[in-house]
């Protein structure tokens, strides 16, 4: 590639957080410039310390992205939540939560949902650029208050959340980078954008419903997707075209930048499609896509403390009675049982199962699709 | 204490999980058999793990409750989630929330809302026995159900909360044992019961609405309340006599046999009041008891990352503008402020700092009451 | 199999701590008896709490052991730690040290040395029956000391080590089975039994010197390695035929019963070697095996804080100078190196490598054979 | 205090180390120039993450070492271990080792017994002066070559270690500021500097032997007592006047200006008294003095699980039969002893206990003087 026909690449720091010992923490954002035709794209990484494959797809987006014609701006965050990053804890990292609350770091983002009615009776003559630049402000201003005026302060999380919604809000497509324990990829989708969910090379979508859970997805789609409805209510059928996913790369504690390329090749056909990049040699690989609503989209919680054996192939469904894992109980040996085989009572597919073979009585084995269907 | 004299007390073990050794956590409970003229009560401690005193009360309460004259039968349980008691990290104990998940072990009870105005018409007619009688069935067997059928199987937590919260619904009156990190005595009271704070010797009372957030007194008090006020629309005004409070004992990490016998007279007080024992002799102390509501019952995140210095009086009133904390930055020693000082906009009572002095930005410092006043 | 010709197997469960609850952690043991021709052999698995495959192979050894000939006494114990095995942090299991302290569950052993001069020059003229008897009688009454006789008490890990080690004084062949990290199968083999080591389907062998360090298998050849060179400088050449080795069975967090028959036939024909078992078809297999000594076996600290990318193949000769493993640095990109290429200076065989991608500047990134050889 | 008076204060900040997001960890060194007459002293603080009064104790030593005349240099380091400072786990600090090894942080400092007998007999007839001058050179290139020429990398600790070594070498008197868990005030103070044991205002003394076993005072003082002990063996005496001291300053995790102020004008004292500042008026407070043996300073691990009640009162004699503790075992209420009353067969000082209520099997209860001996 040609150092010339580089675009120009911004990079800027953001202050996230302090340590005990006044440690600063960081975040670097890397900015592309496009033409201006089409929409804007935000991408993040590593919202959960252990997560830390999307680094690496960012990565490689950075060295691809730099050599193609963007229609959009892109804004890349690796490294989000470097308080989670860097929460080593012995050789793993713990950074689903907040270690000190236990709060997910993924359910601390902001939506008030109470603003739209009053919002759109106010815009109901307006266009929809009016509505949509107005509507941006509402929700940057929103971020910009819980930033600014917070009499008792915010929590780490709040802070290192609120920020990067920001800049999320800025954009008309984001990507939340995370990855499952041990996983196959899945992707989860808003149900609106489901045929994007094609797109991608990734061969499992949970197709979530517009109810606000804190996360960052929800928190950048939800209010579209409730204002698109207050105008339906009003009689305005508009189309707002934002679209939010969290893409699970696979599995945590991991980087292959190897995979990183193919995964950030499916990112490209994905923002191909959406015309942020003019390049249409960047397409979907050909593969049975399943998908599962949410709700049926279920975790399976071991039946006894042991040592778990597991079976089940990620992808592949599995029939009814099938073992989908077996438990070592050796303190059962010689006079009770020391295998015990555990099953589903209807097909699933498992998508990801825990970290560890040592379970507690209930801790959460798996992760499947129940009530599957090809998308 | 004439041996004779003693109330019989019965003794049984609950299987509450297992670990991936197979060894089996246990709870004990002990029960009292009243004479059947008063309420029954449920007391429960140590349902975060470093919150300990609560066992040491039970202790002494069980010394003392076998020689008074018992009118209702009383359940007592200490070690109430083992799985939390047991979980120490380095010297400490990290038994707030699970920590593979995340989720506050006390926020992880059952109330399912829905049933009550379907139960409310229905028994539209119905005298108060009855209907105390089908909705405390309809209780247990709402907790029957989530413990017994489910396919994907239950939580840890949930596990260990369903059966917890089987045998509180039993019971008229509950008390959790909680402990704050290092605190002073405090307590949380439902709204309705405002009188009964007065007669336990705990300066300091958090008035909670009818709003359930997981926790067990929100999961046995919120029925009746709820089940009262639909009586109420519908024209009956009830009372069910059913109180619950989370009893905070003062510091975690700490067990005081001597204090703990204090706290068990206090509680003795209480049980006095609501004709649980006979002995008029327990009566509550004389004191100044201060109150907010739980809206006015604030968290202070620390502003930045350091050393803290907690410098206010828990109990005593904090005037805006005086120093609540100092923080150390000895980074910023030399070239920068390596002393900060912090406090609040308003007059508010310190009830509980942090357990460590040092902190992230963002980390909980203080919990205050604001607006508070005098009970 | 015939049940009728199943070897008796007799199970025993002892008490190795106890926790803040008062809940009993134990560890069940499980002895077969043979027909006293052959030496007996002691097997315990788990001592470190993530390294839970060798339960795995103990259920495999104990389904194939019944069935089998046995010409010595074996005794299988699984769990053997029962404090790390289930010690949770998060997902996974953190069980390499005391969380309290710090000291490695397989470094608190026992081994008075000062005791062998004068033991060796009392028995000058002794059988080596006779001396065999009286030296395993001393390190038994050696260990019930240190079990009995403190005034101030045990640490954890004390009481767990020195019940071990009393059941594996009494045997001639001991294997304690761990795991690495994530890691190839290997063997810690003292120098003078390194013959044995071609027996084990085990490609990777590191040699060990007469160094007592606190590991299990030191604890139980040291002594007799040091009383055989006591004897020597004596004029008197015996051979005890006592071995122990710790057998590496590849990655931590794991159990996968199928590896673990395979791990099982590979002790089998150890055991056949070495007389314990009669039948002469458990033979090792064919491969190349690599072995290095201890000082040659060389742990790799990053030189960076980063997310790694490790390239090396396990098990693999890799060049001077080839990259080992690539260190991404995202902070560094547009203005840094955000990629680092790691190699080391001479040749190596990489044996295993950190559980995780996230690294502080400083953490071990791999252990490698340096000055290897062809066993 | 008149600015114009105060000493010149210079700092520097070292890199310590990095985390996985690239964040730098760095260390904040104070230095003040003396006047060249006086010895030159290193004073550090908070080397285990928990104990962080020692950074207050600088930060009032600052304040006032500035307004006074200093004889000698003086370098400060609050914060010298930023990886275990910024180790949170859950609320509190787990900085006492490094949490992916378990090596006690101080116990990775640096020296080699080995160079000191050829050393003395090449400098058999210099001056003293060349003698240390020398010496102090040697010390420090072998930190230099550890910090410079080590293929397979440091650990993260040894880079921390060996990073402050280097500072504190080049004083002659050496105070590495800790706490106990919850303690009481103590000193670690080598045999042959138990004079200076009485000008610091702490009333509990352990005597330390010359036995190097990797800490901050043993890596600075061990060197120098050796190569006194060589010369003497050739028969001249020397003294080289350096002294170093681990100060425990009480509680860890807890910050307290007021107690710190105390605890600087307590080592202004021992400053004073060796000549570093000018000022007589800094003078130790007469209190008793109690010693024991670094061998006669015992930890006392529980007997069982359970939760502890500390009963005894740091700094008093302890008569041998009197309760130290006692352990609620509420599982044993009823059909067992829930209380259990632990003492000791010998009178004690009992210095410092375990930092929570909740304990294993094993777990270290108190540290306490065996044999203890007014100083």
């Amino acid at each position: 590639m040609n150092q010339v026909q580089k675009n120009l690449l911004i990079k800027e720091v953001l202050h996230m957080g302090e340590m005990a010992s006044g440690a600063a923490l960081t975040v670097p954002v890397y900015r592309l410039k496009g033409q201006g035709s089409g929409p804007g794209v935000y991408i993040q990484a590593n919202m959960h310390g252990a997560e830390v494959q999307g680094n690496a797809v960012i990565y490689q987006l950075l060295e691809l992205l730099q050599g193609l014609t963007l229609l959009g701006n892109i804004t890349l965050v690796p490294y989000a939540n470097p308080v989670g990053c860097n929460h080593k804890n012995g050789e793993y990292t713990l950074g689903r939560f907040d270690p000190i609350t236990g709060v997910n770091w993924n359910r601390m983002y902001h939506f008030n949902e109470q603003q739209i009615p009053e919002f759109s009776e106010q815009h109901q003559a307006s266009s929809i650029e009016v509505i949509e630049q107005a509507f941006r402000e509402l929700l940057l201003a929103d971020i910009a208050d819980k930033l600014d005026h917070n009499v008792f302060g915010l929590t780490t999380g709040q802070r290192i959340a609120y920020q990067l919604q920001k800049m999320a809000h800025k954009a008309d497509l984001v990507l939340d980078l995370h990855t499952g324990p041990i996983s196959s990829k899945h992707l989860y989708c808003p149900e609106y954008a489901i045929d994007s969910a094609r797109y991608f090379d990734i061969p499992h979508t949970i197709v979530i419903p517009n109810s606000f859970d804190g996360a960052m997805d929800e928190a950048t789609f939800c209010p579209w997707w409730t204002l698109q409805q207050a105008f339906g209510e009003l009689g305005r059928e508009l189309d707002f075209n934002k679209e939010s996913f969290t893409v699970e790369l696979g599995s945590q504690e991991q980087i292959d930048l190897d995979v990183a390329y193919q995964d950030a090749l499916s990112i490209l056909s994905y923002l191909q499609y959406k015309g942020v990049i003019a390049d249409a040699s960047f397409q979907p690989q050909a593969m049975t896509r399943y998908a599962c609503y949410l709700k049926d989209y279920k975790a399976f919680y071991s039946p006894m403390g042991g040592m778990v054996d597991y079976l089940a192939t990620f992808g592949e469904p599995l029939a009814a009675g099938e073992p989908i894992a077996r438990i070592l109980r050796m303190d059962n040996y010689g006079d009770g049982d020391a295998l015990h085989y555990l099953s589903l009572d209807r097909p699933v597919i498992p998508i990801l199962h825990f970290a560890s073979a040592s379970v507690n009585q209930g801790t959460e084995l798996y992760k499947v699709f129940c009530e599957y269907f090809e998308l």
